[in-house]
């Protein structure tokens, strides 16, 4: 990674992608990964590799949306963890959120590989290993989580979500925050507050948010969640990957 | 394979994707190609999964360009014998084309599983594996092809090419076809024939046209190349793409 300069025209692109190949080298991030991975590289590609202003007002609202929480959890599944395991790690830190691994193709190697490599980013604490819920509606191995992380959660960040598990968990009741760089999928469609950006610029920038509103009132963050307008959010972003436009 | 319904809404997609999985397990696809597979999936489904007008008139000037050639080729990467592997054969005897194998990440055991993959499908002769010219202006390992394939051919079709090498192959004055799913990327722009569409379509609509005109004259094909408008079908496929229109 040190080998890319910083001045390439691609650098940050290309970063994202040996992060990528690391995780599959570490066993964290599987053949489905690598062509999401790919899925994701296109519509970014569209996006014009930009945070969208209003990407960046739903990073705001999710910010404000963990800090209101009673109990958060980010999951991670095993691109997130190959691309932003320390990003995740300080954005629980400073949300006061705990860490569940989820995976859509869940193996005992995979779940300790991601929770090693989380605990090598900084994470005290990693849940999704015990696996003693479910959330219902899913197949048997989709649905395992643990009843003290995701099962008690309020609140719970699932970026690169499966659209499945993703509609699963809002039916639940809970209120939902998914990061995904297609506005047509089903994932961010069921979210209450669907942020179409790249989980690399994402998740830093909702840290940044969350320290910014660190010392905000609960009615403050309540009317920055009410102000957030998920289906303008994703007109937004799918007229600016039509169009080519700033939204 | 098998146990997908032809009836499913996404069957193609579907078996689209176990044939790159499988080309995993057989050595045949890189890391970089399950990527690769992932950016075409997102740009087909932009385009409707269909093949447009213009790609149709692009894979008969396709056609025509590969009977009307001296010497035509048709290179192989591990994508493409991981997903049309028979289809390639097919195409290149209703052509009269040689296969060679190119490999963006050439090393001699995917070279070799590649070619085994291409004989299991039915090809006499798979070219490739001498290595014994280059093409001016690349890096060693990616400048390798044969001197009696690639390096005598006056036509080569390059479905999923690297912008390098197909600009590379262009400047010495190659007639090229390129296959690729984004009209903006640098090698259909490269291409005297860009063909924007899946390559599990476009190869056997090649092989479609191929036969259609067997018994065409050269005045007729050389009409058909020279009617088939390269920047008008480039600019069909971004409006398609852009608008989801109908072109």
């Amino acid at each position: 990674m040190t080998e890319i300069p910083d001045d390439h025209p691609r650098a940050a692109s290309l970063r994202t992608r040996h992060r990528i190949e690391d995780g599959v080298e570490k066993g964290i991030t599987s053949k489905q990964g690598l062509i999401a991975e790919g899925r994701g590289e296109a519509f970014d590609y569209l996006l014009g590799e930009r945070t969208l202003p209003s990407a960046d007002d739903a990073e705001r609202a999710a910010a404000a949306q963990l800090l209101l929480a009673d109990h958060a959890v980010l999951s991670v599944n095993g691109n997130v963890a190959a691309l932003v395991p320390g990003e995740m790690v300080e954005l629980a830190e400073a949300t006061g959120a705990d860490v569940e691994v989820n995976l859509f193709n869940r193996t005992d190697e995979r779940m300790d590989a991601i929770a090693d490599h989380l605990r090598d980013h900084g994470a005290d604490e990693v849940k999704g290993l015990a696996a003693d819920a479910r959330i219902p509606g899913l197949d048997h191995e989709r649905a395992k989580v643990d009843a003290d992380g995701i099962g008690d959660a309020d609140v719970v960040l699932v970026p690169l979500e499966d659209g499945d598990r993703a509609a699963a968990l809002a039916e639940m009741g809970k209120t939902e925050i998914v990061v995904d760089l297609n506005p047509m999928s089903r994932s961010p469609r069921a979210a209450a507050i669907p942020v179409i950006d790249n989980v690399v610029r994402a998740i830093p920038r909702m840290t940044e948010h969350a320290r910014d509103l660190a010392g905000a009132s609960d009615d403050e963050l309540e009317r920055i969640v009410a102000e957030f307008d998920a289906e303008e959010a994703l007109a937004a972003a799918e007229r600016a990957i039509r169009t080519g436009g700033d939204e």
